[in-house]
């Protein structure tokens, strides 16, 4: 319900993923009931097509996270995430406050054995195509060393199980390639690593996020927020540019319009509405986090996502995987 | 001596300041007398242009700084920096190892009265056009929050004599714009910077780098130091991109090309030489440190941004700001 285009875009997401989709998968909205029907009505969508959870409250974009939680537990986020907890859902899928879907996913859902820290992965597009994951873009700010060997695990398993990557190669970002250059977190972070089954191949720099050197770059939430947001940044600023050289005579107008057109075809898949939302790794249930003004596209995408992470039961492979962990690390 | 077109592209670049500057700037050249003679030569020019330090030997780029200050002395970096110490020079210019420059920087000049760590900053340009500066880019990869309160006041002084912003903006770096959003880091340096009389108001986020938000942006150096590299991956990644789109036939042959005209013209500034190299801000002297593969053209403006920052007195005015923190400090 907290989404900048709260219900619409949500219904005409869910009604996108029931045609591709069909009965494989069943979608159940949590939102204000009469809102929701009346979105259903004006689209002519039988009443029937989905079922609906009524939360009449919403957590907006700017409530603070956990007071909201607190406060308004008829909200949309609170009351589909119970549906995850009881049994009734499988996955979530959300593109309202980033912060209270992460906080309720893990104060609800409680954290998979073995993890101490849930993470969020976002998707980077590479210029020679595909994608590199970044784990953590902002579930924490300050990190622990150990909290970054568990989303290095983490994100094992969902690049391997979700991008169909074979044994991805992982690395640490840092200010340079050799083992030397970092600061305190990436060196206890190189030690940690090491130690696990994870193809961890050494540390990457900035300039690697966008190169595909690597499959999976780990780092703290802090400055992976910053990337993520920095990268959001750079189609609206060329834009920007090119606007303004449009406005110079006729000639620089029909250039201007090659070059938005070439670049659309191009960077295609910097579009986040393509892969949909983020995954929040590490709680008991699949939760998807979108962006807030995600589109019917986009919507259908993360439907998609979460339909993908339930059937590969990305969750009981990540604790296998930390379980694991445990023991090689008690037998050092 | 230790760039990647060293000496070449620093004589020419002398030639060009030299050209341009006339007397207002005399250029002393510190590296191998023989091969600057010989690249003088080569390029017909007069014996006498320049005063020559002779410092035959290269620290190089893959060279671990401080290992190599101790065992190269003869360098065309200790040299040089050991004419701005006993005077016979101003301000020192290199393309040469980032680390080597800052760390020689720092130990062969020493730190100016009320510095803690020197620190790099780097000019972004934002989509609307102009630059804004941030500091730190890799200067000190763990900070403390009083580093990055004397980070804000060195930045201040370089962007109200540099470049000609009056009263300019600082801002934090954090995850959010809200006060409560950051990381223990943020938090703490916001409370030391508001005790000071630098411009400062609050948070930006990874996205108001490009967007012009603020004139100067304060950041741990690590987190910097990802995203510079970050964003001068992102050209490369653009040109990967269109030139893909350009195999598709004559026709995106075409479009591509009228593309890449457009963006050369609309992203100009994006290409560092325009502006040279970065300051070393903290030193008791002027340093600027370029790109390794600098052009003469880069050379030259860094030359012209060494001049400046000696003529505005630079250093002077940082130790007389960061003497009025310490009156304040000791106020409170």
């Amino acid at each position: 319900m907290g989404a900048d285009f709260s219900p619409k875009n949500e219904v005409q997401g869910a009604v996108l993923a029931q045609k591709e989709f069909g009965s494989d998968i069943k979608i159940i909205l949590s939102g204000d009931k009469r809102m929701i029907e009346a979105e259903m009505k004006s689209a002519n969508i039988a009443p029937d097509t989905f079922t609906i959870i009524d939360a009449p409250n919403t957590i907006t974009m700017t409530d603070e996270p956990v007071a909201a939680l607190r406060t308004k537990r008829d909200s949309s986020i609170v009351r589909g995430l119970e549906a995850v907890k009881n049994g009734s859902a499988d996955a979530f899928v959300s593109a309202g406050n980033t912060g209270a879907v992460m906080s309720a996913g893990t104060l609800e859902l409680g954290r998979i054995k073995g993890v101490s820290r849930p993470t969020i992965g976002s998707l980077f597009p590479r210029s020679m195509g595909g994608y590199t994951l970044v784990f953590d873009v902002g579930a924490t700010v300050d990190a622990k060393a150990h909290w970054l060997r568990e989303y290095a695990v983490m994100a094992t398993v969902y690049a391997r199980e979700i991008l169909n990557v074979t044994n991805p190669t992982v690395a640490l970002l840092s200010v340079g390639e050799e083992e030397s250059k970092g600061n305190e977190l990436v060196f206890e972070s190189a030690q940690l690593i090491k130690e696990t089954n994870v193809n961890f191949v050494g540390n990457v720099e900035g300039r690697d996020v966008l190169n595909g050197k690597v499959d999976i770059i780990i780092c703290d939430g802090f400055t992976g927020n910053v990337i993520l947001k920095f990268a959001g940044s750079v189609l609206g600023a060329l834009k920007t540019r090119i606007k303004r050289y449009s406005e110079g005579g006729i000639i620089n107008k029909l250039k201007a319009a090659v070059t938005a057109s070439v670049l659309k075809t191009s960077l295609k898949d910097f579009d986040y509405q393509e892969y949909g939302g983020v995954p929040l790794l590490g709680v008991k249930g699949v939760v998807i986090i979108g962006h807030g003004s995600s589109s019917p596209l986009a919507i259908k995408n993360m439907i998609r996502r979460a339909a993908e992470m339930t059937r590969r039961r990305i969750n009981e492979q990540i604790e296998q995987e930390l379980n694991k962990l445990t023991k090689i690390v008690a037998n050092v």
